[in-house]
């Protein structure tokens, strides 16, 4: 059997904003309390019924969130009640959308049931079910077999011992 | 400030792919070991040095994904060596790639540093770089603010205590 060294051996993996996403995300209350945004939700209490998360867990959870620059606080005030906070999305909490719809979607087909997946996307202009894929600039939907990683300007030499 | 209430409090969360899809990916050492993988690693001894985890905590991940179907084991034998094993990406494992990629993406927009991105994507068939994005089945591209969360097959009402 032919032994090819992988390139990326030669390069550092220092500079990896993957690894960083997942400093903010990377462990999966992260990503529930973000699903229960997307849904519609804002507040604590709401947040807590949907999700079952401890009370003291959510409260770091979305301070945490706050941050890391995904979520803003937003005063608010029932009638007859204190004023309180919701949350919201930031541009940078939305942006997160496509990746917590690619994940989704692979949940669905490697770990869906049998009546189908619990929920989907439409688009709001026309009403049609809404997909994450790849794509190139030339308008090609690409695969991942057909992806070629490339280094970028980022890139840093890997620094050997 | 007119309070709506979510619709989604009537519904069940536990029948969510997503929370069962970060159950298998919800820590970054697992997301850290795929990303090699994608950028053509497989071998014990590659991952440990370009990622740096743990020789054990690596040892566990790696068999992890292999019970969750997203690695398999492959022989290999370098002349003169003893038969070890090394790891491959199943289709369940490739699959995950848009999810990646658009973590990545993310990632280079919001926590990037100012040389750019360390990584691109390119597309193996023509050379132009590679994106992932929300397409609708009209084939409009869609932002996360047009996204609308709809009912699915799958949905449980959720039981009230």
């Amino acid at each position: 059997m032919k032994s090819v060294r992988p390139e990326a051996l030669d390069w550092s993996a220092e500079n990896c904003t993957l690894g960083r996403a997942m400093e903010i995300l990377g462990e999966k209350w992260t990503f529930i309390v973000l699903r229960e945004l997307f849904m519609g939700l804002r507040r604590f209490d709401d947040l807590r019924v949907r999700t079952g998360i401890p009370r003291q867990v959510l409260t770091n959870r979305l301070a945490g969130l706050v941050d890391s620059g995904l979520l803003r606080r937003e005063p608010y005030q029932e009638p007859g009640a204190r004023a309180r906070e919701e949350y919201r999305l930031t541009q940078a909490g939305l942006d997160l959308y496509p990746a917590i719809v690619a994940l989704r979607e692979w949940g669905d087909r490697y770990l869906g049931g049998p009546e189908g997946p619990p929920l989907l996307n439409a688009h709001r202009g026309c009403g049609e079910l809404v997909h994450v894929s790849m794509r190139c600039e030339a308008g090609h939907e690409v695969t991942p077999r057909e992806v070629e990683p490339r280094l970028g300007p980022g890139i840093r030499p890997r620094v050997t011992a």
